[in-house]
């Protein structure tokens, strides 16, 4: 397959534009379609029309000269430079400043983009696909470089460790955001290398829930979290990013309340009264606790319910019913989430934020939420209630014989199975939990998320082989998509329209997935030390599946810019900041194992357990800040550039500014007694003369020029302290 | 006095030097002043010299020349805009300038003073008083505006509250560092009305360690700083000095490694490396380590003592042996501090830092820690020792008998008063000690600051008034002082003479004292509720006591510049987050009066206690965040500046940047499909006629303009969606 041209080359296209019209409106649909090419066509794209799959056309743009294309680049970049991205001016010569600073191809991108999508009051074609009047254009992607992409993977699956350049290459194909992706996953797996080791020390050595584990472990945390907020800034600069996010990008989901003039700038700004998105935000309470209590008690029925089967219940069927939760689980819990988290995009939508960058650090502190509850919960019910309280709350779980009755032949086997003597508490459930969810989980999660779409993909690819021969052989309904096509681009068009069925790639998820695997090393990773080289192992294999799933799965992302990993940060430190309660707590209560001869933690003490949380957590705050004092004076290549360059700005404007000042008269070095006296003598001449010469000339007068002065001060230093001499003399006379 | 006209004119002084030469050496001395006039000379600045008092010389400074002055005021200017403080670069017309922003009295003296004291390689004279060459030096400052001081003091004497113009007034004589000091204390004291009702309400309705109480003054106390942090900001804005500090003014006692050039700005570059620093940053741990345990044992000791006698012990002279431990209190701490503060001095010295910001952040942190154990270790020992240990601890006090033993006439006055049956826990003792030092220590600290020092200097003037007498009568030793004065200039140098003696005011000392008090009532104020409104009252004299003190007992101060009031900021924070801990105790320990029947406090529970602390903090911390993120968006004309200020920056320099690109040629809108096509078609015929045309040629050429492509669509759309009437059509053919 790689060797067809088809593969080799994109014929100069800069993007599709995927058109897919209703059979409904045929009208409408033509005429769309002609002010959408005429749009496009306006901002200079040369436009190119190819039957698309199902009732769509595929629209090919490309630049239509090189000399435009050229300006848009200057312009983008004065606005860079505007707003602080750019520490210096572009050369106003276009050419010059390109062969200075040459044009990637994630930035020729970017720019071509928002060229279609920009509003027509931004200069761009105001395209916004699926959305208002442009609920027709389906998508609008690049098409894959497939020889870079080839590439890529063959290099990354023979390569142990990532270079700093090949980080720089996904920056120039995939822009910044995606790339600051995969520097955030490679550098947490290069720190992951010490927690692993040590994790392996500690399963090895120093027993479970070992407190030299725990707080090397949070140590650790702490230090990749400060660590990372460094090297991003540290690659903010090197990919020329740093403050991109300040250039607020305006939501064009945005309703205004109404238009006014900013008194201050004098700009027309459209205005959402403050107070009133405060009542909105006002939501995040009621969502926060519904999210808690729906995600909370089904997560802890299913727990409660398993608990019951599992160590109470001893009917017939157990066997069988121990997997029902975990089906009931399987099943409920991602149908919740998606429930509430399009509840949550809709609250964050409601919010009705001015800018995309407010609108994605609300979603994402709500998703967070919710991720938090799904894959923390669970472990936390275990240690904090089933363990502690579980010879108080077991027997409770008696209502769940309702459940399991039809099963139970007999009503002694129900009864006898709630006495308290029978039960004792499952000190390996912890430890069982965690590992479900830090290798079966992730283990699971990459089969769903890599094998999966692959295996459909392949599946769908036959069914359209399958269909397009039948088509040719003459035995399908309609017409074969590709029979107009021209035999020169049949394969080119064949590639086109597979990749226009792919989807949109966004690092979002994939971020969210790596900030969850870090919570569970920084909040519970003491419960089975051997959690990192899991993770280690996992991470290494995820940033080559997420290389081939970009390449293979997904559309051709388009090339944002990103200096941070954003919101996720906040959530990073968060979890490095409940990991210091959640691992001092698990230590304190399991350390030598925690468990009383009747499995009941009976050593535990209230306020045992809450001074070593106390502790831990004023330990761990005062760890963070020494960290990141620490780390904010590493140098770096980064902040040598812009010290340099902020060095150079200063002096030139130094000089500049200061050049004229040179041309004022001289500080008076110069001024010596005899030049001043005459003058000043002149000038005295004249104020004596007058009666009026006031008080403060006569002052200043009496010392003419500064050898004046000093005579009369060597004059009074002589009279006030008496020569040796004199006062000999002064000794005869007496 | 306000009459005299040496009152009323500073005769066009800018600066006066105070130069004591010794007695010993009088050729070095003269020396010494001669090239000390020769370098105020060479930087522009007249002189005159009169007798001063003992050995010493008055030299009065003015700036020769006032377009020198105007050219060092653009340099400042200069040099601020390249820092960032001015937001726009000052017009090179320098008088154009100064029309536009006047040049203010502060800002004159502080570019003089600057003058005289900078190094030579800055441009200055690099006199540095009392320090090196320039031993003899003993001081330079400017003159009191008597006029202005007069009638500062009645305005304020007279109003109840501070206008935001008189901020701006003592910003413009006194510069922004003391004018910060003043808006602090004004702001804080307007934000104590808020806990002074709400105490005085809780004092008299909700009785003794009222939990409302405790929730609202820490709120309270949140909210004012963060509100500070809020005003400061727009203050420096206001005054034009937002960011100074980032200019950093290097220290002159900063003492290098090594020299080596910047690898990045290629300046030359004095070293002293980071990790030496670390070294000796350590030695701050033992250095608080020591604080602690001298300060600690002598308050806990006289504590101690102080318990004992007044509670166990019952021999003789018990009422004056009470007043023991307050005598050992008093002479023993300044002395225990003075020393401390001294090492503190030292060890900061030690540290070397490259900028006086650096120095003074660390210097001020050492300061704190000793001004906390001072402050507030003595009410901690009461609430957090005596009160629950009381019991346990008091009766091991028996080991100060030897202290009274001398006193006790019989032995078993000794030993009966130590059996615990006699001692039970005095719970009023802690109230009284706090009203002590919000209250009692308030006044005292008042009268030692302004009362006392205006009797001491009211004493030495009339000393030297009966002096000076004696010595006209012809019955002195020496020679009368003035006696060579001018008769038109005695009077205005006898009271520059006063003002040489004065002592040199800092701000510091005086915002140290208000965090103090802050402190007092984040941290304790629960314990008696009234404690606001002595600080209220308290506030008001304060200010304009301050006042009245920089006006008659200090030398005019020097008016540097300040955009915050630094260091104490994180104390503020740092205050607040202690006493969301120290509150939640109390109130924990002490609401219901806490006391069992025996006095001691029985029902306090380790782990309630670590739990009341523990969610007041989480409270306090979330709160913190809140507030501070709900007090960011509040506007404020300064803020409004600074936008407006900025927008229109941008939109200059963006029409500036692309004036040119419009001439680039315009956007394809024209690009019709005859010309297009025309052109298009010629190329074609060319390309046509290569063999060697590229597939991606062809490809774009299949339509050519946009006209094209929309017919080529529509037609495609056509075919894709039969008519109804071909529908109907295909129907009947079947």
């Amino acid at each position: 397959m790689a060797k067809s041209p088809a593969l080799q080359s994109n014929v100069g296209v800069d993007y599709v534009v995927v058109y897919r019209y209703s059979t409904a409106d045929k009208k409408a649909a033509e005429n769309t379609f002609a002010s959408l090419i005429a749009r496009l066509s306006s901002v200079g794209l040369e436009t190119e029309v190819r039957t698309g799959d199902n009732h769509s056309l595929l629209i090919f743009l490309r630049m239509a000269s090189e000399e435009h294309m050229l300006g848009e680049v200057y312009r983008s970049r004065v606005r860079d430079w505007i707003h602080g991205v750019r520490t210096s001016q572009p050369a106003s010569d276009t050419k010059a400043s390109l062969e200075e600073d040459p044009l990637i191809e994630a930035e020729r991108l970017r720019i071509i983009y928002q060229l279609i999508t920009n509003p027509e009051n931004e200069g761009g074609a105001g395209i916004t696909p699926k959305k208002g009047e442009w609920e027709n254009v389906e998508s609008v992607f690049a098409l894959h470089d497939h020889v870079y992409n080839k590439e890529w993977i063959k290099k990354w699956s023979t390569q142990w460790l990532l270079q700093p350049e090949d980080l720089d290459d996904i920056r120039n194909r995939m822009g910044s955001k995606v790339a600051i992706y995969f520097a955030f996953t490679q550098s947490y797996f290069m720190f992951l290398l010490f927690p692993a080791v040590i994790g392996l020390g500690a399963w090895a050595l120093l027993g479970h829930f070992s407190p030299t584990y725990a707080v090397l472990a949070s140590l650790w945390s702490v230090v990749f979290t400060e660590y990372w907020k460094h090297q991003e800034h540290d690659l903010a600069i090197r990919w020329g990013v740093r403050g991109v996010t300040n250039i607020d990008t305006s939501r064009r989901e945005f309703r205004p309340v109404k238009e006014a003039t900013d008194p201050v700038t004098g700009e027309r700004q459209q205005i959402f009264p403050a107070t009133t998105r405060l009542q909105r935000q006002i939501l995040v309470v009621p969502f926060t606790i519904a999210a808690v209590v729906i995600l909370g008690s089904m997560i802890a029925s299913c727990f409660a319910i398993e608990i019951f089967i599992s160590e109470v219940y001893t009917g017939p069927f157990k066997g069988y019913l121990v997997f029902l939760p975990t089906v009931l689980l399987t099943t409920g819990l991602p149908m919740l989430t998606g429930f509430l988290t399009t509840l949550a995009t809709r609250l964050t939508d409601y919010e009705n934020y001015e800018t995309e960058a407010q609108h994605e650090q609300a979603l994402t502190s709500k998703v967070f939420v919710l991720n938090f509850l799904t894959s923390y919960l669970a472990i936390c019910l275990t240690a904090f209630v089933y363990v502690p309280f579980g010879s108080i709350v077991v027997p409770y779980l008696n209502v769940f014989s309702i459940i399991v009755r039809p099963f139970a032949s007999k009503e002694e086997q129900l009864h006898a199975s709630s006495k308290p003597s029978h039960f004792a508490i499952n000190p390996d459930r912890l430890r069982k939990q965690f590992i479900y969810f830090t290798v079966t989980a992730q283990i699971v999660n990459f089969a769903m998320e890599v094998v999966v779409p692959y295996l459909k993909r392949q599946g769908f690819l036959k069914f359209k082989q399958i269909q397009s021969q039948r088509a040719k052989s003459g035995g399908g309904a309609g017409p074969f998509v590709g029979a107009d096509d021209s035999p020169e681009e049949k394969e080119f068009l064949a590639r086109v329209r597979n990749e226009a069925e792919l989807t949109v790639y966004d690092v979002y998820d994939d971020l969210r997935e790596m900030v969850v695997q870090f919570g569970y090393l920084t909040m519970f990773s003491v419960i089975w030390p051997l959690a990192p080289v899991s993770f280690l192992i996992n991470n290494w294999i995820e940033l080559r599946a997420d290389a081939i799933k970009i390449c293979v799965e997904m559309q051709r992302p388009t090339p944002w810019r990103a200096d941070s990993i954003g919101p996720w940060l906040d959530a990073l430190s968060f979890l490095t900041w409940f990991g210091s309660l959640t691992m001092s707590a698990l230590v304190y209560m399991f350390s030598n194992d925690g468990l009383g001869p009747d499995g009941n933690p009976s050593e535990i003490k209230g306020w045992g357990l809450l001074l070593a949380v106390f502790f831990s957590e004023h330990i761990y705050l005062f760890a963070r800040w020494g960290v990141s004092t620490a780390i904010a004076k590493i140098d770096s290549p980064g902040r040598q550039k812009v010290r340099r360059d902020r060095f150079l700005t200063r002096q030139r404007y130094f000089e500049e500014s200061l050049a004229h000042t040179r041309q004022l008269p001289a500080v008076s070095e110069g001024m010596s007694t005899a030049s001043v006296t005459r003058e000043m003598l002149e000038e005295q001449a004249r104020q004596g003369s007058l009666t009026t010469a006031t008080s403060q000339d006569r002052f200043w007068s009496r010392q003419r020029g500064w050898k004046e002065s000093v005579q009369v001060g060597r004059g009074l230093i002589e009279r006030s302290l008496p020569d040796e001499k004199d006062v000999k003399a002064a000794k005869k006379e007496l």
